[in-house]
């Protein structure tokens, strides 16, 4: 292993060195490359291996919620061995290994086959192995003849996570859907695919990279196969600008400028973390290869609030019941990782005014860092009016605006795009959200159902079915709300009985509060107004003397519609209840579990909350789910207008009164508005600067303001 | 009638000129003054009249819709007349009366006395007068000398509409709800008087405006009224900004600049009315003293959306079931009128960027009008990536922003604000957006109680109660999809049985349409996906041959949870369902009905569906419902954080595709971003242009890019 001694010593400053990081900092690149020479030496030379994940081993929170305290009180810190985490294939074969390495001791401390039915993700190096074992194989050539294109047609493969259905599907598969791109513009590179299914898909194994099936789809209202038939011309369908007939001429440019700077500091933490302040707030911004952000120890006003909080898990599983659709679900952090497809976010482009990018790391195939610049934006938005009160006696007007701290990814999931976002606000609210965007797995279908149609999908365009799917997502909050020992509860509420002395009127109602005692799932009720809490218990408000609290507001959604016999809903294990709570364990951070590629289920959040523990007034961890039924409209493609997802976290009791009363006033001359035009009735450009700088401030005429 | 002929003449140009404005523009200031006239004149002149409406009376549709297809085509416009709606009072009288005046013919149509058990709305010099017989009234003298306050003490009396609750109620009548200023502070006269509830309650007759009994409030958890004790000095809960210890001094402006000038032209149309037009989008504005602003003749792209869009009406039900407090449940349209309670909003303090304001202008008790300057602005905003996606073989992303246009009034009702827009975005859509602040209605309570509480309120502070309460909104839907013969149907998405042949895996859903035959309320179902959609089946989309349709995005709620005997819930006849769908009748524009003030039902959107109309392919109005059941935090107080409430209107198969396609590309030339350091890995502060401007464009290495 000299060669693997090498590296260490030249990519990596020294194994001890690699202490001074704070240890919820992600893996720098040179502990990557440390860590992947450290597994490739318990190999014998020859042994070539194919990284999946190499990333932080958080440590056990046990041992980071001391070293936290410490922190934060400045006691000296406990030293925490440094580790990493790494998932790995011998290369070309299906033999599948997890490793922890140790890295302040500079050896591997654990390295177990993993197996059977359990397979990494794919990753960058293997998708495109596999589009190129399906454009080589000779059966899809002979298939693509039958076709009869148009000579220089380009032809594109899609690989699609296999899925699971028990199915002779032990192996490692891949399903590949084709596409060509418009025949009439072979030289496009960007020309959209999506507009042009092609009716079979090759399956590819991932051992030796061949087809070892080829599956002919069905394109009518059933299950019949046709024989392939030449090619109908339709037209292509663009989202490119240039492909446009026209652009809009009309839009003006509307630009958000930050003259003094943003009012948020990021404070580099090690060469991989950072810690970022901002309006009361503080928080710790880490990113791994399958979450992507990931905020740790999050506080208001130092008041502790959430140990950790990420993105879980999403799972997206389709309508069309024929094979091989019926396979198709995927699992977009534990199949490919969020972290992984992050988009490298340009300014201007992605972001719009004052913006901060982050950088992160994570490995390649080879156990080589791979920098992943712009991946996270940081930045400051208005978010129109925060509060306002008009006094009208006095007609003076108290208003301030809501800013927001945005931290945001893109990622791009071969067809699809997810804009993921925290937002922070100065009210002590925390939103989580997901804007749905990109294009449409598409299908073919026949031309005589274009304007019939099928009940399970959507004709987008002549001869292009979108199936219809559910977007199901789990956010992971695991909170520290004035401690860790909280217990979560739901208010509903009620109308009082009719009674002649206590409610002769019929209008009275209360709210009473459930104590959630055991591990489990949950659900909304909006008949009800349940709403989830996460509460303290121990800490009570000085003012009413209600337990400290955070509130979830999560919208709605319709549960996973798959049969609870079928795979989709024994591997989606957090897709039937809006809420799981269990008790915190390390390493469970994934909802539908560590390893989603082809899973079978029995390793997610369901199987956690099973162990049936008491979930009261102790550590607990909440997952909360949402999503969409997208049930395409023609209107979503080429590309989709972003539908947008909400979760906040708002404080309930938590504070004695509103805590953003602090926010200066929202004043002219700091926000320096301009009038649209001369139609208007205001004094000046300026206006009034009322007593104490209050713009919006007492009436010309007090008593005599309009109601 | 000689003086109400002279106004006449001088106040108005003349009544054949009013003909000239558009049959949709509001009554300007002259029309108001010549209505008022106009009705004077039936009277003796000795006869004094309190104006409650004088307003627009809306041609008949069908007139309406002739007129505006002759508009658009260009065609000789029909003559239609222009009439005001009136309702006043014989004043200090209970003589209601409602009358119709023929401008054109410069007559009175119609002049009948209403009731019983109508009542007209209140006006500002009504509640003025309200407060004064409260405050001047000895019983309440009388009762403020036992609190024993401190000398100099301010009072303030809350004139709170008085409700229904069948009991002695036939009369016109306020609740007044009495508070203290803090009596440490007494010259500050925007001291929160919300922090210092009173424990008694003088009702104030409207006739001779005199007290008619003096309420005392149950404080302690049941129906007990104490003996009136002397106050126990609290400490005060002041919003303003010079009242607080200190404000954040680290937040930065941000700046919102349209260097070119806004993207929207705003067309006066008569002196009242205005015709906005923005990226494809074209529609009128008109606004009146109940609804504020009203939207007409929505059009994308020249092809006929809306007829007209407006908040019809929001009812706010009270949880406390005891004796005064069971009658609170404002309908702040109906009571007060959000077009008469319209702040005045200010640059740079309501309104962030480059924004144009409009004046609205409505009457006063006496007919006289009165301007409400800048009642509506009219702004942009940036609603972050309208779409993107990024093609991973090539790197090249495309992506464009969402601008939204905002309309945006905000209203005071006493304690309360709304903050109330219409948003319209590029890709088709309308978003109706409440966001409700202000300060909570409170009552006191026994300090016994401040750490225990009651289960049908929230404490706020020390002695001060807020009662939980519901917010319910109508948002009233009048459509006009490629034609007034509309319906409305909804989609549900069912699983399918398990079949060992058409769903063997048990992952297959359908999505099925219901047509909605009969008039009626409809309510949501999140575990069926059911998504209402306002459809014309005689226009195909022409690629998929499916109705074009709008869906209607409403967050679900509780609906009122009053008993169906009470007088809130007969009152209240929009708010027992999600959705209500009736035929178009003139004059049914409100779901609460016309005269809201002490109503007693029967005259609102569940009595229109009663007639049990056909509604399948014929003029139907569709009325949304939303809102929050307000179950008050300590953070709600002093003023609460802008909860936020939205309705979209998204197309549905109405476009042939992504009708943001044609947005330009988001680009650093246009959106002159900056960066927030130099801890950025951006190549220069321009960022790269590709082909075609694209800056997002092709990646350095094509096939090399991050997945």
């Amino acid at each position: 292993m000299a060669a693997a001694a090498q590296d260490f010593s030249s990519a990596t400053p020294s194994v001890a060195k690699a202490d001074i990081f704070h240890p919820l900092c992600p893996l720098t690149g040179a502990e990557i490359t440390t860590t992947a020479n450290l597994v490739r030496s318990v190999w014998p030379s020859n042994v070539d291996l194919r990284f999946k994940v190499v990333t932080l081993d958080e440590p056990p929170k046990k041992q980071m919620v001391s070293y936290l305290e410490a922190e934060h009180s400045g006691a000296p810190l406990p030293q925490i061995p440094r580790k990493a985490f790494v998932s790995y294939y011998i290369r070309n074969t299906d033999r599948f290994h997890e490793a922890v390495v140790n890295l302040s001791a500079g050896k591997v401390e654990s390295n177990v086959r993993l197996g059977p039915n359990v397979h990494g993700n794919g990753d960058y190096d293997e998708i495109l192995q596999v589009e190129k074992a399906a454009l080589e194989d000779e059966g899809v050539k002979a298939a693509l003849a039958k076709l009869k294109l148009p000579e220089g047609t380009a032809i594109t493969a899609d690989p699609w996570i296999y899925g699971s259905d028990g199915v002779n599907d032990d192996e490692r598969l891949f399903q590949v859907f084709m596409y060509m791109r418009d025949p009439a513009n072979p030289g496009e590179l960007d020309s959209n695919h999506y507009a042009f299914p092609l009716p079979f898909s090759p399956v590819v194994e991932c051992n030796t990279f061949k087809v070892i099936r080829l599956d002919y789809l069905p394109t009518g209202a059933d299950n019949t196969i046709h024989e392939l038939r030449p090619y109908e011309p339709v037209p292509p369908n663009e989202y490119l600008p240039e492909a446009q007939p026209s652009l809009r001429k009309d839009l003006k440019p509307l630009r958000v400028l930050q003259p003094e700077g943003a009012s948020f500091t990021l404070t580099p933490a090690g060469e991989t973390g950072h810690v970022v302040e901002w309006q009361k707030w503080s928080f710790r911004v880490g990113y791994n290869q399958r979450e992507g952000m990931v905020l740790y120890d999050v506080r208001y006003d130092t008041r502790p609030l959430f140990y950790r909080l990420s993105l879980s898990d999403m799972n997206i599983p389709y309508a069309d019941p024929r094979h091989p659709f019926h396979k198709k679900a995927a699992y977009d952090l534990g199949d490919a990782g969020a972290g992984a497809m992050a988009n490298n976010l340009k300014l201007g482009c992605d972001c719009l005014g004052h913006i901060q990018y982050l950088t992160a790391v994570i490995t390649d195939d080879k156990g080589l860092p791979v920098p992943l610049e712009n991946c996270v934006c940081v930045h400051e938005q208005d978010a129109g009016i925060g509060w306002k009160h008009t006094n009208y006696r006095t007609g003076r007007a108290a208003v301030v605006r809501n800013r927001e701290l945005v931290l945001q990814s893109i990622i791009t999931v071969s067809n699809y795009e997810y804009i993921l976002a925290f937002m922070f606000n100065q009210a002590g609210e925390v939103i989580y959200e997901v804007r749905a965007t990109g294009i449409l797995s598409t299908q073919p279908i026949d031309h005589e159902l274009d304007k019939v149609g099928v009940p399970f999908g959507t004709v987008v365009h002549p001869g292009v079915l979108a199936a219809h799917h559910q977007h199901i997502f789990s956010l992971r909050i695991d909170p520290m709300l004035e401690g860790h020992a909280n217990r979560l509860v739901y208010d509903e509420a009620h109308a009082m009985p009719l009674d002649k002395d206590w409610n002769p009127h019929g209008v009275g109602y209360t709210v009473a509060e459930t104590v959630v005692e055991r591990a489990g799932g949950l659900d909304l009720n909006a008949d009800a107004n349940r709403t989830f809490k996460i509460q303290n218990p121990a800490v009570r408000n000085p003012v009413n003397g209600k337990p400290v609290a955070y509130k979830i507001h999560a919208p709605p959604f319709q549960k996973l519609l798959a049969h609870p016999s079928s795979y989709h809903f024994k591997r989606a294990e957090f897709a039937d209840h809006n809420i799981y709570v269990t008790t915190h364990r390390d390493r469970e951070l994934y909802a539908g579990g560590w390893y989603t590629n082809q899973s079978r289920g029995g390793t997610g959040v369901r199987s956690f909350a099973a162990r049936n523990d008491s979930v009261k007034d102790t550590d607990i961890v909440v997952w909360v789910q949402f999503g969409i039924n997208h049930v395409p409209r023609i209107e979503d493609f080429p590309v989709m207008p972003c539908e947008i997802l909400k979760v906040s976290l708002k404080p309930v009791n938590f504070f004695d009164r509103n805590p953003a009363l602090d926010v200066p006033p929202s004043e002219q001359s700091f926000n320096q508005s301009t009038l649209a035009t001369n139609m208007h009735h205001q004094p000046a450009l300026e206006a009034t600067v009322g007593k104490d700088g209050a713009c919006c401030g007492p009436a010309e005429q007090p008593g005599k303001s309009r109601l």
